[in-house]
């Protein structure tokens, strides 16, 4: 790649950095900065600085805030403080913000459990989670880990660790996609979603 | 696309800048400056702002260059500065220098002509070609604009502008890619392939 001149090569592997970009990716965005003008590249170089200067982690939840207090669901008074939904990453905070309809609180726990990557519940903020617990006023925990392996170890974990306490914990329902066709659910998927079916109002069986 | 807190969306916003780079992917890249280090973060940021303030137009063949002087390839002893290899764009120099085998120099005319776009000869670096042709020690042109309508077009007029040159000008040859199959090649390609075919030794009717 030494066909570049120093200062392009040199934007060009820091691009190489971000996961899923590659050689000729990045050659081209390397370009496009080229293109902007000089107060762009200014006002692009400073968010990047910006966001490593003024993003805190929350310290109640442990998401992205941008306040170094409490992030703005924590410190909000129309959230319902009573119930926690308990995801792997601050990325998932706001996927599961476009649910309109969840008003309650959340819990980051900044990965899953994973013996294999050495990631053990110290790794985790499995303790905090618990003392938000013990602290009393929750009522409910809604675990959303990932469908995967991890994300399910995790889950029942977690589901284990506040038993004792008194607080209703589901987790996430498994099924097929809205929208999607049955025809391309795998197996899998479909077995968790006959799994999780849901009866219809009178013959319900365990009624 | 409010649910991401401030600095975040801010680098989102300057991530979707790029052309081809969308809203996921740029919360995407956010995300990934974010588990940057602070320095990984700065190394970045600089790597931005020096793109700008060290990228310079070679003022010979108006390629990109490091040195104000000019670039490498115009400066350097060991290239054949007799052949002038044409492009659009800065970039088609880093393409055509993979070509191991090219010794000779180039000129970039920073676009190609397109009426359409109001894009004539004088927003072009044509007439700068030109002078490098009329100063003499220029044996050859090869014109590398891409094989488009606009491209063809800029050919042609380069060609008829140094006619009254000594020098040999020529274009790259048009053709099937090395390793592809004819069944995908279209149609346009083979024909251009069917022209320019290349006889076999003895039989050679023009002989």
């Amino acid at each position: 790649m030494a066909e570049y001149i120093l200062p392009i090569q040199r934007l060009i592997e820091e691009f190489r950095k971000i996961p899923g970009v590659g050689a000729k990716t990045a050659a081209r965005y390397a370009f496009a900065v080229l293109n902007l003008s000089e107060s762009e590249a200014f006002r692009f170089a400073d968010a990047i600085v910006g966001v490593k200067r003024d993003v805190h982690k929350c310290p109640i939840c442990y998401g992205l805030s941008s306040d170094e207090d409490g992030c703005d669901i924590c410190t909000s008074p129309d959230r319902d403080h009573s119930v926690i939904c308990v995801v792997e990453d601050a990325k998932d905070v706001m996927t599961m913000e476009k649910v309109r309809g969840y008003r309650g609180t959340y819990h980051v726990l900044g990965g899953a459990l994973s013996p294999l990557d050495n990631i053990t519940h110290e790794d985790l903020t499995v303790k905090e989670l618990v003392d938000r617990v013990e602290k009393g006023g929750v009522k409910e925990i809604i675990i959303a880990t990932n469908p995967t392996p991890k994300g399910d170890t995790t889950a029942a974990y977690i589901a284990r660790l506040v038993e004792k306490y008194p607080v209703e914990v589901s987790r996430l329902a498994y099924g097929i996609p809205v929208g999607a066709d049955i025809e391309y659910a795998d197996e899998i998927t479909l077995l968790r979603a006959m799994e999780g079916r849901r009866f219809y109002g009178n013959n319900r069986s365990d009624k």
